[in-house]
């Protein structure tokens, strides 16, 4: 049996004063109109999972209004561990988290990450298409890092490389230093960027095949969108790196920062004619490339981890026809468990559902 | 009889070899699956308006695919003109745009704005509340700058002499000048960001009961929201401002640039209870919230104007609850003439509509 959420205990999180909700192991639907705390209940589940919530809140905005501290404790089943609880308190002078696995404190997030897998669709995916390149790195750097334990912890070498590199660079600009210097951090980029660019374009080739029969199976008459990785220093190789590396120094002084490189790198998806989609999409075809780029993110971890993933379905079918609607659902469709929102049933056809467990949010929070 | 757009004629824009649509005066529904082309239409009127698009696409971008140009004419009727024409083409070593008003060619964009007046509620707009400060200061300056001639000229002096201080900060950290030089500059922000923060906080004084009546008449429920300049020089006196730039030229000549002033300066939004909508808001809410924005920026340019605008609404219905629907239509309700999208007529009551004009958009783009 699939891991799944039994129940879900909530205390002074948004909205809630608190909550008690339990889960069916496969589809389930929250329903209600705008602003009743919907998405909450999935925050919730999410800060669970992750420790921090996928909306990127503080958990001061977390706790509601006029208290100080939030709790929510989510139950499992098909898993070794049976409880996961996140509460945080802040009055004035101290701030504290707590993270417990079955009642017993974890006090290094890594032992915690990973043990409830979740992938969350929600309305502001689309900005994985349309956002800042920073955007996408971030969303597929997280997907590397989940199925790459090497990957992060060469991010991190990069990183250092790179602030070493501009402090450098900031040095000459003021003429504090010499050019001489740059010598010994431009081949310890070479050398970093080549592991993350080559690990981001293998990664790229695994994951595209399972991103286009996701995007093709929610639209087919779209045609086969293209993801191209655009590498600012080449595409891989240590010696293409380095060339176009000794090629931006000049600019890189100039300018007092490193001007390429990883950290500037970015994806891009094309339509089979070969137009961008960011600049050549309509909204429902954003929405439709997001959604295949969450289901192939899901696809993925859960080839590498050899468990379900739980899925999060915020409210992402309003703004598309009723066949993609109708062949998203189809895509979701499987062992794992699911909770959707929506503003009302209509938008879906519940016949789909069979033994769904359906949640009714009033204006007000309470749920029936 | 208020203006409003009798016909659209386009060639080779976007996925449009050609199309000739009549529009009603009242309200038209265009409707059909994603990316079957409705925004496009919504986009050309815009282009036809306003010059350039309201996406924010290059003109090579909206050129059909394989064309080298398009061309876009809106017959109009209730106006002092008849006719606007855009037409744009890109050879090899030429491109050129021309604008065209009953026939004769116009050289200066300035002649040809503000003939057609629109605007657009469209899905990106949540972007005002949840974006950066930037997108805020865009959106606010276009319509101080549509009701108030002197608002432009003043942006510009304030943009040239933000970048001689600019220049002159970055000289001092290069020590290539001394602090003393900064003076005449400091003087000269603090009389420019004046004008500038007393024209907004001006314009937000009268915008603000627009704005929450327009919030309201959507969302009674929501309680009253306020709406606030967030003034890193502080909030209009020169006196103050002088004040605030002379505490911040340490940490500006540490940061080699002027890190305080209207270009950093914000408007948040904050819910009755002072949370902000950024980060305490639901994705309806941020809706609601950018449609009564919108709603109220309408009201300002006909009451600057004395014109109707014409409305156009790029499917931002959907992740809204049936109530705030109905409200919603309601508010736009009036002599205005109307240009809706939508995936499914079934997202709003059509019998509201008595009259209404529906264009069929198919999968290719050929409207029934």
């Amino acid at each position: 049996m699939p891991m799944f959420v039994n129940s879900i205990v909530l205390k002074k999180f948004r909205n809630y004063e608190t909550l008690d909700l339990g889960f069916s192991s496969g589809i389930n639907v929250i329903v209600g109109p705008n602003g009743s705390g919907k998405t909450n209940i999935l925050e919730a589940v999410s800060v669970a999972a992750n420790i921090r919530s996928f909306r990127g809140a503080a958990d001061a905005d977390m706790v509601k209004w006029g208290e100080e501290s939030y709790f929510c404790r989510l139950t499992l089943s098909g898993s070794a561990f049976k409880e996961l609880e996140i509460g945080y308190s802040s009055v004035p002078g101290t701030t504290r988290k707590k993270a417990k696995v079955d009642g017993c404190e974890i006090h290094r997030a890594s032992d915690y990450f990973g043990r409830l897998l979740t992938v969350i669709y929600s309305p502001g995916d689309t900005l994985i298409i349309s956002g800042s390149p920073e955007v996408r790195r971030r969303f597929f750097d997280a997907i590397i890092a989940r199925v790459d334990r090497e990957y992060l912890p060469l991010i991190g070498e990069f990183k250092k490389i790179l602030a070493s590199r501009n402090r450098l660079l900031k040095a000459l600009l003021e003429k504090r230093t010499r050019v001489s210097e740059l010598d010994v951090w431009d081949e310890m980029l070479a050398t970093s960027s080549s592991g993350i660019v080559n690990k981001r374009m293998d990664f790229l080739e695994s994951f595209t095949p399972s991103f286009i029969g996701a995007y093709q199976r929610i639209a087919k008459q779209d045609g086969v969108p293209v993801l191209r990785y655009h590498g600012t220093l080449g595409e891989g190789s240590v010696y293409e790196i380095r060339e176009k590396i000794s090629a931006s120094r000049r600019r890189d002084i100039a300018a007092g920062m490193t001007t390429a490189g990883p950290h500037r790198d970015d994806y891009v998806l094309y339509h089979e004619n070969g137009r961008p989609f960011s600049s050549c999409s309509s909204q429902g075809q954003k929405r439709t490339a997001s959604i295949a780029l969450k289901n192939a993110e899901r696809l993925f971890i859960e080839k590498a981890t050899g468990e379900r993933v739980v899925l999060m379905v915020d409210d992402v079918f309003s703004e598309l026809d009723p066949e993609r609607r109708e062949n998203i659902v189809d895509s979701l469709q499987g062992d794992n468990q699911v909770i959707f929102t929506m503003v009302n049933t209509g938008s879906i056809d519940l016949a789909n559902f069979c033994g769904a467990r359906i949640f009714n949010v009033g204006s007000r929070g309470i749920i029936s």
